[in-house]
Order: structure tokens, then sequence, then C-alpha cells
């Protein structure tokens, strides 16, 4: 019965045309060219790594595809457990053909060619949008990136502040800033201006938001108008050298007054809490990051507080961060729970958080998944992913335990997938 | 199977008797009079406000009780989906013959008056009580309070002591403990003088417990006696404008003179460990305190160990506590798991909880649940919650996991639900 | 349909052989020569214990086995709920022909008969292996064990290293170490000479591991020379009276050749993370230990980047630390997921965390389970109960959930169950 019931409510889940409000999509390419695109990913080649394929197998130049994505599927044996894998094998099947339930030696070049074939398509892009029933991704673009030519609507850009934030000591980031902005910066006030700038850009070009992913001991805080000046100066005197107390005094200005411009410009904050970088330090491309479980969204208080009228939509890395994430967001109006991020979004995590938020978070305040994928192809299995958890737990937890209707479950499973992302970020669709 | 199995045991947990062993009940007033008191229960203002709901609408002076109610349930849209709703929803069932399933502008006034007519009863409250198959409830008493006007063995007296140890510097607080107990508090010894008349005066009047809720950062510590008075001493002379250092050494010393009293008193001392009081600051009434889940029993290594005698039972805001709990609980003959606090009485971290309890923890030092409630229309949907877990864990984990029959495992439920609360809290029924 | 899914798949794990990779067996002595042996183990005495039993009852002097028994059993119905006591229960039924489902004091003189019979036998430890499937166990020998009188490839050896790191202070330590090894040490390279030297005469004996216990605050480091030699002279000087500082530094120091040690002689360190020893001061034998949760996988970022070369099988405390170390295990290629370790060796935690595992770890880099086990006949029910999990996961979460088909879903329960311990440990079956 309860199977049964799953598979009704997931099918009419997998109706739902979808706008992913959290991706790493290049919109001047968004598809995969090749297979090497989508084994790339660093899902795979760090799984691989971890399971005995050494970096420099992978990372070494002159490489064409082909060997790359050899090289790659010859490490794949260990990890074919992962879910990670069968987003791979869901996609295969999907979009080209494939039949088998496992890349292995005999069938990967076949494989390969035949996905090559379909990627060639001068419309391919729209074609995975299509059967993925994606009206929309929103990007993580540069804070000095042109924004043009794309359609903004299809690929909305958000103003990713990361560097901003942390690496403003970075002569090349101000260079950048300052090329972008036109904007001399040398103290606090004509820092905010070219922040300031930056928005207006973005905002012109139909930004629906701004994110940022932060460090476990990140605690946001108000710094004295004179005290911020002062460590705006010395970074942009001294750069890197600038003491790191004043590097990070600036750090909390900057990042004061990207929520202050989200006050103004009207723009969601998504904050993304939790991530170590490069921890493991020889690992592969994007392969290095990890995290420290103790965190806490009482660091966040004073934010919270001082910014009512911004909405921040907010991830945690960590699955035991969620009942703070879940009741946070049950008791401040402008906290949003916000998808299942990197080592959270897997299945047991994943059913785990979204049943806790489900039951206990005002379903206008979750936003139920974003892919954070890199090529288009990337959001079908893991919106499948998510979808199977979805419906198993509004199946059992909603339908089955508080005797809900299925059309009420569903339109809950709705909501939480397409509308709030829609009304949220404000995308008109 | 499994479905039917888990009816079968609700079934028989259902018909069980119960005493409630922690609510804020008032009992001159343990009854609504409106359904405006339901609806002001702060898991519904704080829920509307988070959804949108201005506080102020609901805060400003002059509002009747059912205007106050129908603001409300104007919000209460976007919390359909929460298991607080749920308790609302089957509230008005149970007790009033509500036949929707939800509240909605068409229904909520009949709603309202059918509800308003019931209550009006004289015995009201007594009839609430008997269809929630209530023989009793532990009741959260001011210090100050005289404990007068009602039958102390269904509505049992539990000296709450957070003021005592976390806002004796207030000039109110000492004025109260004097009022009371009219002894004179001027150094340690008159101070202990006065808690110990404290417990004199509710242990006259049935007192079945101490109770206190705890910040995340709080660590019990022994306090030199000379030190203690040195700290008391300035705590009286100079209140609120008393040294940092001197009232958190004064409130060391209240707690560890608390657990002496329960030594001598024969109570045992319920501990809520974890909550962080005024995250929110612009929260509605009772709807601003958060957590901070970084907290450990190991802060508490040196009261269980010193004081053997005294019996803990434990709450633990944060379900990622509750390992920590079933364990110190496993080991430490004075420590008992204390149903599910607040943020972690939702039904996925009850499930997550009460099953890791149930495998690991002697079946005689857990209480099952308790329901925190204010009025006592809301014990019958909270048990009812916990009951619908219980007998999932019964059936699942024990009946098919581990082969117990079903008699075996409805004892089991009875034990946590009903006998360990009177044995634990020398309840005689 | 899935309960009989899940039994079949446990039928085919069930009939794997086994070797347990961690284990307190005494080789000399592996089996139970009564059934006081069973019931000494700690998990019954602290529970007995917790649940009311004074420690004096089975701790006095001079109590012959059948009376330990029995006063152990007579308090043990507080505890029948337990996964513990079912382990007892299954045991007593698989070994010794035992009909009730619970010990009484009416039956267990019986069982306790024919328990002593049967263990009479000369070979029933092989008897006990040949029920349970076992083909060899790990030990955990102290450091200067002589490793002599038994069959180190049923019995392997593993070099337990907390005395050496944590207790080198005392001079008991150091003249077991002088003992041992004939080296004298007074300063740093001398204590690196006789480590190593302890290195030779384990792996000469088979030795397959190193392994350590380390409580939540440690934080491996490496220590300059100079700091590490000063550190090292001052305790072999001053022993327990060393600077607290000295202690620590020579801990690191330790510490840190042990893993330089697992480089030369390519032994795995199995790291045991997040116990407090001690806590409840009056508790039972091996019944006082328990932890702090608040630890980190960060803790060890300098560790397991130093020592690619070693593989480092990993046990957290804390089931909160389990999505911790699945990532850890996904990222570094020297991490290995290593069972489920006492607090968090319970059905509840070991679904969650091995779930969790299985989705998002390399199927090589896992080790499903160990039983810790003092005697032989508790890896019967320690692995029974994982193996029922294990089936629980496989057929919900991998043949239903993912669509897996049976055999491979078996395969790798083979895996994780029998194959990596092999592998990882390099043992020859």
């Amino acid at each position: 019965m309860s199977q049964e019931l799953r598979r009704r409510i997931y099918d009419e889940l997998d109706k739902i045309r979808l706008i992913d409000p959290h991706t790493h999509i290049n919109p001047l390419a968004p598809a995969s060219r090749t297979l090497a695109d989508i084994l790339g990913y660093h899902y795979y080649t760090e799984l691989a790594h971890s399971a005995g394929m050494p970096r420099h197998e992978i990372e070494r130049p002159g490489l064409s595809p082909r060997e790359h994505a050899g090289r790659i599927i010859e490490h794949l044996g260990p990890v074919e457990n992962t879910v990670q894998y069968s987003w791979l094998i869901e996609m295969l099947q999907a979009f080209f053909g494939f039949q088998d339930d496992r890349l292995t030696k005999d069938n990967w070049e076949a494989a390969y060619d035949a996905a090559n074939e379909q990627m060639s398509a001068n419309d391919w892009a729209d074609q995975v949008m299509e059967r993925s029933k994606l009206d929309a991704v929103v990007l993580t673009n540069d804070f000095d990136d042109p924004l043009d030519g794309f359609d903004t609507r299809r690929f909305i850009p958000c103003l990713r502040t990361d560097e901003l934030v942390f690496h403003l000591a970075r002569p090349k980031v101000r260079e950048r800033l300052a090329r972008r902005t036109n904007l001399p910066v040398d103290d606090a006030d004509t820092l905010r201006e070219a922040i300031s700038a930056l928005f207006v850009h973005f905002q012109s070009h139909g930004a629906k938001a701004c994110a940022i992913s932060l460090p476990p001991d990140f605690t946001p805080q108000k710094v004295l108008p004179g005290r911020a000046d002062t460590a705006v100066r010395e970074l942009c005197q001294r750069g890197t050298d600038a003491d790191p107390a004043q590097q990070r005094a600036a750090a909390h200005f900057v990042f004061w007054t990207l929520a202050e411009c989200c006050v103004e410009f009207r723009l969601p904050f998504d904050l993304m809490i939790g991530v170590n970088r490069v921890v493991y330090e020889s690992g592969v491309y994007q392969g290095q990051d990890l995290f420290d479980s103790r965190v806490s969204l009482i660091q966040y208080k004073e934010l919270f507080n001082a910014f009512p009228q911004v909405t921040f939509p907010i991830s945690v890395l960590a699955s035991s961060t969620n009942q703070e994430l879940a009741s946070y967001a049950w008791i401040f109006p402008n906290v949003v729970t916000n998808g299942h991020w990197w080592y959270s979004n897997t299945p047991t995590h994943i059913e785990h958080d979204a049943a806790a938020r489900l039951e206990a978070v005002p379903r206008t305040k979750q936003i139920g998944y974003y892919s954070d994928m890199y090529r288009l192809e990337f959001a079908l299995p893991k919106f499948n992913m998510y979808k199977r958890v979805l419906a198993k737990i509004l199946s059992e937890r909603f339908v089955i335990d508080r005797s809900w209707n299925e059309e009420t479950a569903i339109a809950l499973g709705r909501q939480v997938l397409r509308e709030n992302v829609e009304r949220i970020f404000a995308i008109e669709a």
C-alpha cells in the first residue's frame, strides 16, 4: 500500500515544472559538450580519487575529453554504491538511451559516443531543460560578471560575494572590483559605493539574489564606522599583508554592507553556512573542502535581528545543524530553509532534514531543493532523487501518519518544489 | 501488516490513564475560556508571525477574544502543514464537534461559538481531563506561589527555580523571596535558609519536583563557601549592577543549594537543558527563545557525581543532544530521560530520540512524555501525537525487528507513559 | 513485501564467514568459562547498576561465579527492553538451548548449568567460532604483550597505544616499555627507537594494525624535534609531576611517531575518536566512561594530510559525528569508516549511520562492523544485530528506493562485512 501511494505521489510531483534556485551553470555554455564534462563533476573525480585514482591521472595537461572520461570511468567501480553514481546512470538512461546499470570498460565508449551525438545538437541545452521540465535556473555569478549574452529570465543572475567578503585583501580582487565599477576604493565609504554599484549592475540585469558561502566560525557583526574605515584602508594599502584582525573587521564590514544593500535593492541573501575550504590539500579540483559541524545559527542572531526586511534563504552543510535551521525558520520571519547542501544532499540526510522541516516550518518558508549543478544534465537526476524522498515523506508522514489526503500532500510538495521559489525570489514565471 | 499492528498497539496505549509530568497549567484557571486562549498559545502566534503576521496585530491592547482569535486564524493558512496546527484541528474535532480539517474564514466563527458554548460549562476543566484520560498534571510554580485554592493531588505543585538562579540580582525577585519566606537575605547562609523555607512551603503543599531551564553554556559547579558569601553579599547590595562574575558565582551557589535541598527534601530535580532566551528580540510573547545545539552533558559531570541521591529527569532542547542523554541515563543511576521538549517535540525528532532511548536506557528510567501545555485542552492532541510515534516504534522496532510479542511491547509503552511518572515523582495515583 | 525481501537478504548475509576486525579477546582464554563471564560484560553490570544495583553487590571479593551471575540477573528486569539484553537472550538460545525470552529467578540456574556444561568442552572456543562463522578476530594488545602461545592467524595481534600516548608519564608504563624493548628511554630519539622496536615485535608476530582511543579534545599535531626532546626528557625525569604542557607535547610526539611507524611498517592506524574516561567516578568496572559530542574531524586535518600512505579506519563515539566521518572518508583517500562504536552500537544509530555511509562513501572504504567483544560468544548476537539492520537498509534504501537487484545489494553487504576487512588489514584468509 505504502509503496503504491508513494509512487502515485511521486508521479504527480514529477509533473511539476521547475525553477532551480541555486546552480553554478555557465549561461554561455550551460550543457555538457561531451561525457567528460559530466564525469569531470567533482563528485566523480573526488570519489574516484578517494577510492584510489591518483590525482595526476586526470589533472595532467593535454588529456583529450575521451581519455579524461575513460580514466575516471576506470576508477568508478568502487563508487557504484553511491547515490552520486546513480545520478550518472539515471542521466545516461534518461538522455542517451543507456540500457545498462553500470559503466564498464565494455560499454562506456558506446555510451560516450551516443552522448556526444546527442550533445552535438544545436539546441541540446534547450532539449535538456525541456526534458528536465526546467523553466529557469538561478546562477552564481562572480561579482564582476558582465552578465551579457544570455537570456536572464531563463538564466537568472545571482551575485556571489565570497570573494568580496573573504578575499578583498587580494590585489586581483580589488582590481576586478575597480574594473567593473570604475570606482576607486580606498576606504569604507568608497567600498560601500563600489558594492552598491555591483548591486545596481546586477539588478539591472535581472538578478534575484545575493549569495555567499561561509565558514563555520563566521559570526556576522556590525562594525563601527571608524573601525571599518581603518580596516578597509589598511586592506587597500597592505593587501594580504594587512593585520589579520583588520582583515576580519573588513570582512565583517563587507558582509554587513551586503545585507544593507539587500535591503535597499530588495534582494534575498542566500547564506550557505558551514564550509571549511581546502581541508584536504592534495585533493582534486573542487574536492578539497569539508566542514566542522560545530556551528550554530545563534552566531547569526545579530544579523537576523538587524535585517527584518531581508529574506535569508539558509543552507547548512551539516545535517546536525538542520534542527536549528528549522527552529530558526519557525521563529524568525526572515529565515527560510533552503535545499539540501552538498554533504547533506544524500537520501538519508534529505529524508531526516526535510521531514523535520515539513512538520514544523510554515510551508511558505521552505525552498525544497536546488541542484547546485555545473551542467544542466544534473538537474534531472538530482531533482528526481529529491522528489523520491519527498514522495516517501509525504506518503508515510503525512498521508499515513497524519491522515492527510493525497491532494493536500501533493500540493505541499508543489509549494516547496516550485511555488515558493517563484515567490521568495520574485521570479516571474 | 505493519499498519494494522501499529493501530492495535496504539489502541491499547490510548486506554492508559495519564499523569502529565510537566505543564504550565494555572490550577485556578486550568482550561480555556474561549478559542482565543487556545489560539494564543505561543506555537500559533509565533508560527503565524513567522509566516507574516505583524506582531502588533495581536499584541495591541483592547482586542476582544473573538477579534484576537480571528486575526490569528487569518494568518494560519501558511502553517497548516505543521504538526502544531494538527494539534489544533484534532482538539477542535475531539472537544467541539468540528468536522473540517482546517479553519477558514468561512467556518471559524461557528467553531468559535461551538467551543465557547462547551467551555462555558462549570465543569469544563473536569470534562477535558476526563476525555483526555488525565488523572493529574504537574505544574510549574513560581517560587512565591501561595499554592492555595486548588486540589494539589490533581494539580501537583513543582518549584520552578529559574528566577532564583538567574535573576536573583533583580530587586523584585529578592523582594518576592523576602515576602514569601519572611526571612532577610544578605549573605550565603541566609539565602540558603530562605531557599530551604521555599522547599518547606512547597513540600507541605504536595510538591513533587524542583525544576529549572538552563542555557547551553551553563556548567554547574560547587562554589567554595567564602566565594559564595562574597557573591551573594554583592548581589544583595548592588543588584543588577553587581559584577557579572559575582552574579555567575551566586547563580552557581543557588543552583548547588537547590540540588542540596533536593537531597534533603527528597525531590527529583528536573533539568531542561539548552535554551537561549530572547534570541529574536522582536518576536511575539513567548516566541523569542531559541537554542545553540553546541551543548554537552559533560558539563553536568560534577553535578551528577556530587548528588547520587537526587534523581535528575533531564530534557534536552536539541535532538543532537539526545544520544548523550540516552548514554548518560544508561550509565548514571541518577539520570532519567524526560520527554521531548519544545523544538524536539515534533514527530521526526520524537521518533528518532524515543527509539534510541527505548533500546538503550533501562525501561524504569524513561519518562516518555509531558505536554508542557498552558491549557488543559492540549494534553489530548499532544499525547496522541506521542502515542502514535510510540506505537510506530514499538511495532516496527520491537515487534517486527526484535520479534517481541505485542503484549510486552504495550507493557513497555505503559511503563514509560504512566508507571514511571508515578514512581519517579512519588505520585500516589 | 518489504519484510520478506529483508528476510531473504538477511539469510544471504548470514551465510558470510566473518573476520571480526576489533575485539578485546584474550587469545589465551577467548571464550567464557561460566555464564558469569558473560554477565560480567560491562554492558550488563553498568545497566544493572544504572537501574539500581549497588556496585558493591558485584564488586565485593570472594563472590563465586554463580553468586556473581545471580546477583546481576536479579537486577536485569529493568533492562529487558535494551538491545544489550537481547544479545544475552539470543546468545543463550543459540549456544545453550535456552527456550525462554527472559532470564528469571526461576529459570536462570538451569540456564547457568546448561551453559557451564557446554562451556566445559575442551574445544568450546572452536565451537563458538564455528557456530558464529568466525574465521578470525583482531585483538587489542597491550604494547608489552609477549604475543606468545596462540595462533596469530586466528587471533590477530593489534598494537593498542593509548598508554604510550596518554600515560607515558607513569613510571610503570615506562618500566614496561623498557622491559619489553630492552632499550633505555630518556629523550625523543630513544623513545622513537623503543616505539619502533614495539612495531618490530608486533609485526613479527603478525600484527595487522595499530589502534588507539582518543578523547574529544585531542588534536594531533606535529611537534618540532627540539620541543619534543624537551618534553620527553622532562617526562622521563619528573614522571606525572611533569608540567602538563610538557605531557601534552610528549603525547603529541608519541602519537605522531606512531603514525610514522605505521608508514614504515605499513600498518593501518585505527582511530577511535571521542571518549571521555571516568566521567561517572563511582561507576562499575568499565562502566564509567562517556563522551562529549562536540568533536570534529577537522581536528585531524593535519594528520590526514601528513600521512597519505597510512590508512585510518575511524570509529566515532557520537552518531552526530557520523556525517563528518562519511564526508571525510568520501574526500580523503586514507580515511575509512569503521563499525559502530559503543554508544552508537544500537539499532537506531546503526541504521542512520550505516545508511548515510552506504550511499556516499566508496564501498571499498567501509568496514561494516566489529564486535568490540571481550568473550567470543558475543560475536554472534552483535553481528546478527548489525546484519538485521544492514538487511533493512539494503532492502529499503537500495532494492526498493533505488531499484537495485537483490544480488547487487547482497554483494555490497558482503563487501562491507567481510571483503574490506581482509583487504584493508591485509589479512590472508
